[in-house]
């Protein structure tokens, strides 16, 4: 396997640094599906603990299910948003946090613990490392999109009980993501918290420690 | 925005097909600061719930440290392969599972699940989406390593309590993972589990669900 060329090299960390978590500007125009299989196979493709490939991945067009999931959405964000007071009342309510129908295409991308594939090595010490290989696949994906021109949002205020309902989740499998998907109009050259001011980007070096913490 | 080139959609691709989870065949020449920075860099740029940023990452060179680690390791390990009988047992007693002292830079990525970044955006259904974001910042980190000739293996089997005590953790604190880092002589065209006979890979086909589980 060759060296990167400097084109490759600059492919992968654009993916990085121009990925965004899109939750505006989707277009309804369809993902075709040999581009939503290649971010899937991408996905499929990331490491995980002792080969186990636990994860699983649901594909939703349909227009009732992709309802019943906004409105789980909406009840999960009426409580979280009570949390908050006063200017940052006003702020949180008016980011917009999820675009579950607007995207034409969700996946949700879930974490199947009883998988026997790895026969349970590198697991022992530390079992949760099985959400951690379903959360790498959801990396890939987002890249892989990123370079397809496709956004992807991430809703994490979601009420995961009534999501297995909604979707038929069996009880051990554990929902890790869940993705809307679509092209877009528009990307934004920052993360839009940074730019609506809910929160500012950590200077690395803040960050970085030596040897010990 | 501009659309990606060929070149650059090669180029992610080529990073997420060729990533290898590296265990063996590191050499021994030092990462410049310049290369593990813009790979420290990478990471730091992960999406994040609520852009909490909850990541720190030590970087560790030093031997005696990186000796404890080992020992950590190691222990740990034979306590795994208990597990393992008969031609299993046998084949993972020839597994090489960490390279703790042979590669020049080991990375520990951490948690903190107080850092007050986000005001705790997207985390009031679901709190472990810090370990989420953190893990984000792994595969980052994993991807920017390969376009920069950099194996990465990920140490699974670790006491983490006592790795938060050799690297002087703070309790609050969640080792998320152990990276083992540096150039290596070969690039496996496939993945070590797989080749070793330990696990094969799953058909994709086998883990698409459309609309419902």
């Amino acid at each position: 396997m060759s060296e990167f060329s400097i084109d490759e090299k600059r492919g992968l960390y654009r993916a990085i640094y121009e990925r965004r978590d899109v939750r505006s500007h989707f277009l309804p125009a369809p993902v075709p599906d040999d581009v939503l299989l290649r971010v899937l196979d991408a996905a499929h493709h990331a490491p995980s603990v002792g080969f186990m490939q636990p994860w699983d991945f649901i594909v939703i067009r349909d227009e009732a299910t992709r309802g019943a999931v906004r409105e789980n959405f909406e009840c999960a964000n009426r409580k979280a948003a009570a949390i908050y007071q006063d200017e940052k009342r006003s702020l949180y309510d008016n980011l917009k946090l999820a675009a579950i129908m607007e995207a034409p295409v969700n996946v949700c991308v879930t974490c199947d613990h009883q998988r026997n594939k790895g026969a349970g090595l590198g697991r022992q010490s530390n079992p949760t490392t099985d959400l951690y290989s379903t959360v790498c696949a959801v990396q890939n994906l987002w890249l892989a999109a990123r370079v397809e021109s496709l956004g992807v949002g991430w809703v994490s205020i979601l009420d995961h009980d009534a999501l297995k309902a909604t979707l038929k989740i069996p009880a051990e499998i554990t929902p890790v993501a869940y993705l809307c998907i679509g092209y877009v109009s528009e990307w934004g050259s920052q993360p839009e918290l940074e730019k609506q001011g809910w929160e500012n980007r950590e200077a690395l070096a803040n960050l970085l420690h030596h040897d010990r913490w």
